[in-house]
This record gives C-alpha cells, sequence and structure tokens, in this order.
C-alpha cells in the first residue's frame, strides 16, 4: 500500500543497476563462467561498427542468473550512432526495422494489426525525453485508414501513438492509460520505447534494445511502478529502449571497486580488469537458484554514497552535455525503423524522407 | 463512415463560427431583439476593468437562437489579461476559481470526488497549446493520495491530468483516450481546458469561459469530432476556454460585410455598426425554432475566399505576433484557479506560489 | 528621433505590403503594363514543379517602380516546399545553392574569405523563428579553422553565425549587434536569414528569396528599425528571406477590395480578377517617378481595418497552423544550401547528412 | 596557437575543478589552516535557511590559496532555493537584488549607467541554459529611454541584452561578440549570467555567486577560452553563477578518495571526513606561494577515470533529473533581483510581477 523505500531499494541493488540484458550477459562472461550458462542462448553478427546480439533468456535459471525475464532480446551496437553521420543513422534504422519485424512475427502479428505505440518518459526531462520524441515523429495511420474504403486498406496497418507522459505529472501510472487506450482502441499489439539507464557511459545513445518482455517496475529513467506486459495488458508488448543516463550512483559505486580493487590487484601500476559488479553464485549456474544471492554493499558504502549525493540520491544522473542533440537524433532512427516495420511494401527510403 | 467535407461544413457555417456564448448573445442584443429572450438567462457582474457574465440556455428554443447547446455558460471578460500584469492574472485566477466551484456545485461534486483534468490541444502549434500547457502547472494529487493513509486525505481531491494529444498525432479521437483513462481511474468528473476560436481579435487571450455542457465537434482550435459530455462520458464535464485565435475566414468575411454594408449605410464617411453576421430569423424567437436559418454565403463569397486562402483554407488562422507569451500566461491563470478549486482549504496565495 | 508612428505607417502603405520583388514585379504585369519596363530586367527557368525567377532592379526608374532597391532577386517558388517531402526539399536546397554561389561571385567573394551568417527574428515567436532555427543547422567552422595549422585551411571558408534577437528582447538594434561583431571577426560578407511578410496565403513556406540589397527597416516579420546593407556594414550583405506570414492588415485590405471591385465588375457571378493593389502611375513608366504615388487608403476603410484589428493591429498575422512543422522544414532547406554554398568541395549529400 | 589537450588540462586540475570561491575557502577551513588567512577575507551572515558569504581576496597570496582571481566574492546558499517554493524565490531574490547593488556601488555605477546583460551558455544543453533563460526574463529598457524625451528618462538605467551562444554554434568566442557589442553601444557596466560546475551535490540550483572578478577561461559549464573581466572589455564586469553541474570527474575522483582515505582512516566503521581534495600548501599560507603545488592525481587513477567515462570523458557531467524546471526557477530569480537592482525607485514587488 505504501510507497516502497526508494533508497533501499536503490541501495540494494544499486551493483546490478542495467536496463540491458547485454550488460547482464557480460557480466556472465567476464566472471570467467562457463559460455554456454544453462537456459540462456546468445547468438551474435556483425558488419562494419556494428554488433547484434540476440539473448533468449528460456527459462527461470537463466532469467535468475541474468536479472532479465524470460524472452527475446536484441541489442544493436553501434558506436557511429553518436557521430551525428546520417548515413550511419539510416543504416542503424535499417537493421533495427529487421529486427522489429522478427519481433513482430514471434507475436504473430498480422500485417493488418493495429498496433499502439507508447512514447514513455518525461518530455521535460531531456534524457527522459526519447520515448516521446520518437512517437512525434511516427507516421500515425488509424485515424486515416478508419476513413478510407475498407478495398484501399488492404495490406496497411492501423498505427495509434501516445505518449502518456510520468506518474508525476499525471498522477495516473502510465500502465492505467496504456489499458486504457488499448482497451478503447483494440490494438493487437503494443510496442513501448523508453529512455533507459545503463551501466557504462559509452553505451549512451549507442545502443538500441529490442524485446518481448515489456516494461518492468523500476526499469528506464524514469523508474516506472506498474509493470507493462503481454501479462497485464493481454496482448504482445515490445519495448524498444536506448540507454541515455548511467545512475550517479552506479558510476560512482563503480569508481570505488575500481579503487578498492585495483589498489589490491595492481601493485605495479598496471590496470585492474573492467569493474565486475554482478555477484553470480555459481550455485545459480548449478541449477539452484534459490541460493544466488547478490552481495549487498556494506552499510558503510551506502552511507558514503548517499552523503555524496545528497539530497537529490536516486535522481541523480550523469549524462553529455550534447544529450540534447543525441535524443533527437536516435529517437529519428528509433521513428524511422517502425515506420518501416510498420508499413510492409512502404519503400525505406520513402519513409526517411517524412522524417523531420 | 467517410469523413465530412471540412470546407462546405466551415462555409456554410463561417458567419456563426464562435466557440463563446457570449459572442452568441452579443448578436442577438446587436439585432434589437427583445433582450428577454425566451429560454436564454442572463446575468452580468462588474468590477474594475473585469465583466463576469453568466448565461443559462435553458431549452431548445433558447438553443437554437444561441446556436449553443442547453447549459450554464460562465465567462469573464479582462483586457487586463494581455498587459502581462501580474497583478491581474492573480485577480483574475481568483475570480474563475470562484466560477469553477459554482459549476462542482452544480455537478455536486463532493469534496474528495476524483477529477481528471484534460488539456486538450497541440502541443506543437502555439495558439492550440493552451490546454498541454495549462495541464504541466496543475497540482497533480492522485498518486500521491494512493499512497497516503486514509486519515490524511480527509478533505483532499484526488487530481489526475493527461494532454492526449491530437488525432493527427495520436490517430486517436482525443475522446476515446479520455474515455478509456476515465473507464481506468474512476474520475468522478472532467475538466477540459482548450484554446477557442472568437470572432474578434479583442478578446483573444482576454476572455475566459467556463461552461458545463462539454466539448463538442468542430469547436476549438484544433476541430475535434467525438463530442466529450456527460452524455459520452457518463460523468459531469466542465470545459474553459479561451479563445487563442481567429479563423482567417471570419476575419475575411467580416471584413467583406463591412464593405458591402459600409459602403451603402455610411455615405458621408461615418462608420457602419460593428458586422452583423448571425441571420436571427424572429420565427425562432417566436417558438417556431425550424424556419429559423441562417443565410448561406452566396456561392461568389465562398469562391473568392477560398481563393485567398489556397493551398490552406481552413487552417488558416489570425494571431498576435506574441501569442507565445500570451498563452503562457492565460494557461497559468487557468492552472492557478484550478488548484485553488480543486483543494478545499488551501489559501490562494499558497497555490499561486508554485506556479512556474 | 521619436519613434515613428507604427500605424501611420502601416496605413499608407499597407496596399504595398511585400518583402517580395516578384510580387512587386507581378503587380505591374497584372496591369498590363508593358512588359519590358525601363530599369528592371526578368529572367524565369523552370523545372518540375519549380520556377525560378531572376529580376535585375537597375536604377532608381526601376526602384521606384517596385518599390524595391536597385540590386539583384532571385526567388524559387516551389509548392512541393510544403508538402512534407525530403527529396523535394533536397532538389531546393540544391537549387538555392546555385543561386547563392552566383551572389558570391557577384560579391567578388573569395574561397577562402570569411563570412558571418545572421538569424534575424525573434525565436520565440514562431513565425518569426526561421533565422535563428537556421543558424542552429550550419556548419559552422571559424573557430576550427583559427586553431588548424595554415596548409589544411586551404580552400575552407570559416564561417560565424549569430541569432543576435531583436529589439524588444535585447534594447538593442539588430545592426548595431551585426556591426559591433563584423568589426570583431573581420567578415568579409554578411548572409542574413529571414522572415519575411507576404501578400498572398500560397507562398508561405514556398518561396525563397535570395538578394543583394540587404535588409530595409520595416521589412521581415519582425519590423527592424536600422538598415543593414552595404552601405551600413561596408561589406557585401545578402539576404535570404522565406514568407512565413501575411499581415493581417493585408489579407483584410485584399479582401475588402474584391469585394468593391467584385461587386461592380461580376454581376453575372464571375469571379473579378486577382486582387490589384498597387498603383502604379504610368508616369512613373514614362520616367516621371516623381509623379508616381500610390492612392492611400480612404479614411473609412483604414478605421474599418483598425476596428477590426483592436487593440493589436500591425501585429496581428495570418499563418496555417501547422507553420511550426513547416518552419523547421524550410530552415533546414536554407541551412542545407548554405553548407554547400559555403564549403566548395564539399559533396552535396554529404552535407545534407549533418543537418538534424 | 592550437587547442589546448582538454583532457590533461582537466586532469591536472580535477581535483580543485569548482567555480565557486565559497568552495575553495572550505576547503582551506577544513584542513585546520589557521581561519585568519593571509589576503583573505570572509564575512557571514545568516537568516532563516539562508547564508550570505563575502570572501574579498585581497592580493596574490590570496589569491594563489584560492585558486581564485583578487577582488570580491558573495554568495547566497539557499537549500530552499529548490523546493519549488515562490515565498523562498521571492525572498532570494531580494537578497540578491542587495548584493547586486553592492558591486554597483564599488563599480561606482551611476543611476543612469548604461548596463550590458550578457547569458552565458547554450541554450540547447538544459543544464547550460541558465543565462539565456535569465535574460529572456529582463526588463530591457535601452531602446525605450532612446526613443523617449530626456526629461522621462531620469533615474532610469538604459539596460540591454544578449545571449550570444557559445563557440560552437558560432564559431566566435563569447568574449569577442561581448567586446563588439560593448564598443557599438557605449555600456558602462556588463553583468554576465552564467550556470557554474561545482564540486558538490547539495550546491546544484541552491546557491548563487556574485563577483567583480569577470569570467576566466574554463570556468562554467561550457568552458569559455577568452576572459571576459575589466581587463578585457575596459569596463566593470560582475559576474553572477549558479551551479548547475557536477562534473562527472570530480564525482568519480571524490568516491575514490573516499573509498581510499575511508578505508585506512574508519576501521570500526565510522565515516571519514568530507573529502578534501585540495592540497594547500603551507608554504602558501606562510607566503612562499611560489612552492605551493596541488599534487597531480596519480597516473592510475587518471587511466582509470577515462576508461570510466569513455569516449565522452570530460563533458559527462552530473545533473539531477529535475534540471530543467530547477533551471527556470532559479534563472527567474537571477532576472528577478537584476530587475530590481538596475531599476531605482522600482517597487521590489511591481518589478517581480513581470516575470512570466
Amino acid at each position: 500500500m505504501s510507497e516502497p523505500d526508494f533508497k533501499d531499494v536503490l541501495f540494494e541493488q544499486y551493483n546490478i543497476r542495467t536496463d540491458l540484458a547485454l550488460e547482464s550477459h557480460q557480466v556472465i562472461v567476464e566472471q570467467d563462467l562457463p559460455p554456454e550458462l544453462p537456459g540462456v542462448k546468445v547468438h551474435t553478427e556483425e558488419e562494419e561498427g556494428i554488433t547484434i546480439t540476440r539473448i533468449t533468456v528460456e527459462n527461470d535459471i537463466g532469467a535468475q542468473m541474468m536479472g532479465k525475464a524470460p524472452g527475446n532480446y536484441a541489442t544493436i551496437e553501434a558506436p557511429g550512432l553518436r557521430t551525428h553521420n546520417r548515413e550511419i543513422q539510416e543504416r542503424i534504422a535499417e537493421l533495427l526495422a529487421k529486427e522489429i519485424e522478427w519481433f513482430f512475427e514471434q507475436a504473430e502479428l498480422g500485417a493488418e494489426d493495429g498496433v499502439l505505440v507508447v512514447g514513455l518518459g518525461n518530455w521535460n526531462a531531456t534524457p527522459d525525453a526519447l520515448g516521446p520524441k520518437a512517437v512525434e515523429n511516427l507516421m500515425v495511420t488509424r485515424h486515416l485508414l478508419q476513413m478510407s474504403p475498407p478495398e484501399l486498406r488492404e495490406g496497411l496497418r492501423p498505427i495509434a501513438a501516445i505518449a502518456p507522459g510520468v506518474l508525476g505529472l499525471t498522477g495516473i501510472e502510465t500502465g492505467e492509460i496504456i489499458m486504457g487506450v488499448v482497451d478503447r482502441i483494440g490494438a493487437k499489439a503494443v510496442i513501448c520505447i523508453d529512455a533507459l539507464a545503463s551501466r557504462s557511459v559509452d553505451r549512451l545513445c549507442s545502443t538500441i534494445q529490442v524485446s518481448d518482455t515489456g516494461i518492468h517496475p523500476g526499469a528506464g529513467v524514469g523508474n516506472r511502478r506498474l509493470a507493462i506486459t503481454k501479462e497485464t495488458l493481454g496482448i504482445p508488448v515490445i519495448a524498444i529502449g536506448v540507454p541515455t543516463v548511467v545512475h550517479a550512483v552506479t558510476i560512482i559505486s563503480d569508481a570505488m571497486d575500481l579503487i578498492e580493487k585495483g589498489s589490491i590487484s595492481s601493485p605495479e601500476g598496471e590496470l585492474p580488469p573492467k569493474p565486475v559488479q554482478f555477484s553470480i553464485d555459481p550455485e545459480a549456474i548449478r541449477g539452484n537458484p534459490k541460493k544466488a544471492q547478490s552481495a549487498p554493499p556494506t552499510p558503510d558504502r551506502r552511507q558514503l554514497i548517499a552523503q555524496m549525493l545528497e539530497p537529490y540520491f536516486g535522481s541523480m544522473i550523469v549524462t553529455p552535455k550534447e544529450i540534447d542533440l543525441l535524443i533527437d537524433e536516435v529517437s529519428d532512427v528509433v521513428a524511422g525503423a517502425l515506420n518501416v516495420s510498420f508499413h510492409e511494401g512502404v519503400n525505406y527510403d520513402e519513409v526517411f524522407k517524412y522524417l523531420s
């Protein structure tokens, strides 16, 4: 009934604070665990400057190890996304469209099945405005198709789009608004676009994740509290997320770890290995998930971090100064990819033209 | 099923294109009709620089004459609203709060009954952004009260707020989104804030109308098509509107009228009387509403206006250059008034403090 | 010393209120005057959907007839500019770049001569924000070149850009700020980008004018008072202008004219010819410019228009509702064209990539 | 000639990265150095919730210890500034106005001497937009006074204001634009408003510094490179700064220090003292400034931090999520204070009314 103590939750979890399945998996790999984890399948494709990783979390054992719900996660990593180069942006949009289409197939979505696109986040807070900005660039067609004769609607998908705002602005859980609208318009699937938090700075605005596991409480920049999933909505939910911030708690904790481990492991000035904060209990890998437990930060560490971030704490974020421009560009890419994947037979170049 | 031909509708009605009951009534008065119209009650109060007019349309005869649905209309006229004077803005907010409270009483709304405030309009089109801007300044409380113990909620009204966007951006009729959300959150009343079109330039951002007749298709700057009324939502709908544009069609038609009538009636250079375009059939006043008919513009006139406004026609609007600033200020006034009227026992000065 | 009475000036001139040389010339042609005017040369090129007209006002006689300073005026007319089609936008940018390059040649500007681009107008007033928006998309290079070794700067032009704001925001005439900056950075030419007023709605955001006569007091949406010309700055001034508004005064006056003339000339319901408000004295064409005089509007007409536009009058403008989007797109086109024409050897496609 | 290697400069200085004289002084006090430093005078006043500290750096010895140029620094600390309470905002504006007036007296500025207010920073990057936002709310009067008869101008100060943008947008050093404008309009003083970086999160948007030492290269969020001082402009420069970000480099370095020192000094779980990174050589205090040297971070530390912030490094900033709202409010406060201090005889309440 009462609101959870946000600080405590954040503290207990701060060392696994990432919205990306890819980052969860990398931690496991870095810990020299067997690359063939039970319940987790990984497939990677590369082209110049771009890596696509498809992870399937097959069951609860995989889910527990990864800290991610069972389902499919496709991740496009493209450092070029932050170089303001239109050609690279177009290429990423093209690849993203293909991933989205794969998820449509998994969801058995028909070519004329209506989709509601939801731009999650707060349009007043730049790094959280990715979702609202992306939906502004969508080709919305539901109202046009409703007014067309049936023969003209063939092969065309009715697309609707909303940016429902955030709890603090509306007083309503985003999930409630989405449920209300889905009920009313009879959409066959929901696509949520959201700004995410990642663990590392170099992913900001250069990684895009697509998944079919929905949006879970506490995820994203804006910390939603109600799940937006197939279970709650009754229809498939595809989530498209882009990391736009690192939580200050995360970066401080990483810095502290680096010093603690570095001062021991590298007496001759060698760099310690990249920070590893996920505590994966080998028991979990062996099939005893109940025992798996991440070691909570010690009380001292908690107090130190809280002291540094007073009075804002959990709401302090780390972003590049040029975040406004980066958000503009990456939301264009997401909207462009959606426009392509929605409208079969619509030429890609044709569509990109209409992005502002 | 098919979309109405917007041009024709606009043309047939262009000479009664106003969203303000007050303007409808003024036309009748200017035509020297009996001031005591059957089915229409008018009451006026004045203080320095401010006039409040309360009009009740009691039945269908009144409605037909006025071109307005039966119900209550309160209008605050305050030319000072466009002078960027904070003191005047605060006084208007205070008076507006009282009018809103009167409508709450009429709707028999309890002190703890939840209200959904809806900011209608397109945030990307400055003169249509009044509603979305006003809801940004509201004190939204629903989520806070949900998390408080019952004894603390006493006398506090849960307020939720959304800015649902416009059909062209979302593909969904605004009315559908509101219905979906109302169903979901169980609000006891809806308040819609909307930018209106008036007939005369001197009302822009200096007149505020409150009514309990809801929002009707074709009203407002954005031309909605689905009614948002007590009939469609099942709960009372209070509409707060502020004229922010005059349609170019209206101003051109008025100009043409002035010349046609002026060149005949004022040979000695005298000014003709203020333009009167409402054709009120005396039959209507005498209780034969069926015969009342506004004379449609002649075909020539239509073509002339269409020629002048090609290729935009109905979407051409007339605004002051400084509309951006005016919208900011008047949306603050509306939000301030709502904050006062929502939260009983909250001191007025207290509330205005929190407006940005 | 004292401010001119803005109303009177507007009134005396309202029937020739256009910033486009092309519109001035069309009036003359419509009046069946000899197409070969003394002192005015006109050359036209067409391609699908696009017309380019180059007008040279050769001397004072031409200037008086046209109401435009002696110099060169190139105008691109492209109704497709308002259709949100990226391909058309790119084609116009390409053609505009060629026109700008022609003006560079006329100004004898060297390939490495520095240019200051000035985005005129008020970023807070949507239709006046064209200039500030365009400079945001420019590839600014002056600071980069200053830090590069001389051998790398070869063939590269130092570009600087400012958006100086408007008198009401800064308290400083825009011309003064430009003079101050030009003195300081030693630019060899100034390019001003400005939102213009046109006479007809169908030109809004679909016509672009380039000229070498600078910016004159009272031109543009923002009504500047200090000339920004080669005479005042000491270096060539190229002005790029796009009509974004029609003054309400203009459209009302046109409407009145239509009725006055229409009621006489078309008794059988025929449309009157397009309105012609420029009173060109045949004396002017015959070389007696002193006698040329436009008939001022009659006192009645003035009062009628003033009455309709109270209390805003001269600041009332007519725009399409979707002006925000149109301004975004056309400012991208102008910035894209400038980026091409500035940076010789830079491939066009290369440049357009970097526009957001 | 060539650009400095920004990374190295930041690294060498990261442990003294603050724009606030108050923070410099606090470090000295925390190090148990004699509170009566040679060359530094400190005076403090308090009222409920507000502390005003006036620091005078009297000579080069003081300057070297403080890392701040000789001159006066007044700092208002008011945690209430981030609570969205209008009453507190008004009180701070009042106190800030008095501090500004004191600086006017020091500068011997006459009541009718013209002032140019400069809003430094990038309007596209939220935390850097403080200056441009503040100038938008100023009562600019220079142009009005120029058009008034002399007898009406008595006691009125001509105020002009510009937001010159940043080097990356304009290609021109901000200092150059200011010099050009000052030359042109003959201002008698310049006031610069700037977003600053502080060392600690709890100062963000709750501390305001006024100083007469101008703006120095590398200060502020935007890292300007040209000094804007009395020396460069020839007239007094008053700088008003508000911390809006902590550099990520600073917060990471602080976190590392906490761990390094904490693990040694607090074996029983006690918190270590607040981090102290200023290395003040006691020699400096004793009058041997040449020897004073801050210990550079060790190479390991540098590499660790660089690794964490790749590829953005110096441009990574830490802010609260709600920075957009905080910037809006604090820029209102700064503008309100300036309006009061500029216009003698203008009642304070009168002025605050006109803030949007």
